[in-house]
């Protein structure tokens, strides 16, 4: 038996057809790291002493060791191969009569989450995790000080599956020169829904999800992990703040730590329950401009490669999920990590 | 250097960074078909003789033979593992506060290509190609009689990588009791471009491709295969008719052969230069009671797997393409097949 379920943050419907899949807890594939890895490989431009093989740092956590060299936490760094660069122009050009294009300017740096080759962010104690997350909101904030960037995305690819080259636990971050559209959906869908009701729909929808409960892997004071009522892949889950934030930029400092916990938590159950899953994780944020707005909450969306969206996806815009998020969230919540 | 360009049919701006990629011509991975295919198999469901491991068929073209049994063309059933059924409802409901439903109704058909198990689309002879676009069109116009669905997205998973578990060749076609989101925005955006010109966007875009040259792969009298200005894949095409059609079920029946021979030519290009890629492969055409509007043009699309889509792309919805349309389309026009 199969239905459809109205995604209400970008009017989607997906299609939910549990029979297509083998049982939840089946939903394990080949691990993301079937190497064996090693704590340092001499050949990885992340690990340290390899300094020399990535562009000048811009950022790094350091207790008095020189920059770009041994002795970092926490290392941001140029991408090699950025998609955007500070350098490009952001000017819009007509190309012939119909076409629009501009220049590629904005930022795309990697922060790599520790020394430790081959220690996964779940693996690493708390007060890391914590380094980590704060890594990333100070690049966030100093990025977002450039006023030609309109947007930030920050994101982590953990395995092959997921489409990351270097196995070396790393997180992304793109500025964009606009606001991709997706997002300018979201903050409309969701503004639509503020002037209507006077409500935030994010924390609506998070309120609804708290009373109900089936669908909550785990929560704490400040943040929830929360499998989505409509969830367009199998075992995705958000984590979303309990009390209203429209910005990541704008957690306030003594919010890091729970963040950092329920992160940790989450990725720990993924880590044990689907056997170290190929994933990706994006934060949705508020774009320059909205970070103050009543009308959006922001959040990370975990999404795990455990199916391959093929033609009729790719045709409609539309999932189809073969896992009931209430079945996902239970088998997380019921793994025994807190 | 990278730069953006816009996207007219969805307002999307896509990101081009060629240099992060190797030469258009080193896109090649394994090829779709790795194992050495046979003309038969005895243990799969679409091969003729093995009947009675699918579900009764809903159409087969046949010249006297029986139906279930060998002697078909083409063959028409329904998935055995559907994504949406015909049997269940299509009503709406709320389930608590904010979050609606509605029962899984729809279709899900597998149209099989050929008897030949290893025999992909690009060889077979164009009267087959042809017989095989009219079964694809006979069942859309079918289907299309049930006014519980809205929309229908006919598409073809070619290899593995693209997500397709049966590697005799077939099409699937799914019926959905909603319009999805994606197409919407599609016409709405070509509705509002209609409004401000009077005319239509796909045909302002296909006559300025045409003009242009340099992206145009292969035409006839009648259709056009482009690598869109915004192409948001490697080597993405699209084939387009050159006169005004919304539906795919209003294609003249003397425009089928055209189509075949474009498709077969095109489908052939990719599987010499790309050396046999896995790709997905949908129709766009305009859901039930825009067929006759003069705002949308039905189209296919051709998305080759060469790339892994990642956090980046899944969190902000905008694509990063590292090879530029113009080389794509060159390297394809260059081979020498017509």
């Amino acid at each position: 038996m199969s239905f459809l379920r109205f995604d209400n943050t970008t009017n989607d419907w997906v299609v939910f057809a549990p029979e297509r899949a083998r049982r939840a807890q089946d939903h394990k594939q080949s691990p993301a790291d079937i190497k064996g890895l090693l704590p340092y490989d001499e050949h990885c431009p992340f690990c340290p002493g390899n300094e020399r093989l990535t562009p000048p740092e811009i950022f790094a956590v350091r207790d008095g060791s020189q920059r770009n060299g041994p002795g970092w936490q926490t290392r941001a760094i140029p991408n090699r191969f950025p998609a955007l660069r500070i350098e490009e122009d952001h000017a819009r050009r007509e190309e012939g009569a119909v076409f629009r294009a501009m220049g590629g300017c904005g930022a795309h740096e990697v922060i790599i989450e520790s020394p430790a080759h081959d220690r996964y962010l779940c693996q690493q104690p708390l007060d890391h995790v914590e380094l980590v997350v704060r890594t990333l909101q100070t690049r966030f904030n100093d990025l977002m000080q450039d006023d030609r960037f309109q947007s930030i995305i920050i994101f982590k690819n953990h395995g092959e599956g997921a489409g990351t080259s270097l196995l070396h636990p790393h997180w992304q971050l793109i500025a964009t020169p606009v606001v991709p559209r997706l997002l300018r959906l979201k903050h409309a869908v969701a503004t639509d829904f503020y002037d209507q009701t006077g409500d935030c729909l994010y924390c609506v929808l998070l309120r609804e999800e708290l009373a109900h409960g089936d669908r909550v892997v785990v929560e704490n004071e400040h943040f929830a992990a929360v499998a989505p009522y409509a969830s367009h892949v199998p075992f995705e889950t958000w984590v979303i703040p309990k009390s209203h934030q429209s910005c990541f930029g704008w957690v306030p400092a003594e919010q890091i730590r729970p963040l950092a916990e329920i992160l940790r938590t989450l990725l720990s159950k993924y880590f044990v329950c689907l056997d170290n899953p190929h994933f990706n994780l994006a934060i949705n944020t508020a774009p320059r401009g909205d970070e103050g707005k009543a009308y959006f909450l922001w959040h990370i969306e975990i999404l795990p490669r455990l199916t391959t969206p093929a033609g009729f996806e790719l045709g409609s815009g539309m999932s189809i999920n073969t896992v009931l998020p209430e079945d996902a969230a239970r088998y997380l919540r019921e793994t025994g990590i807190s």
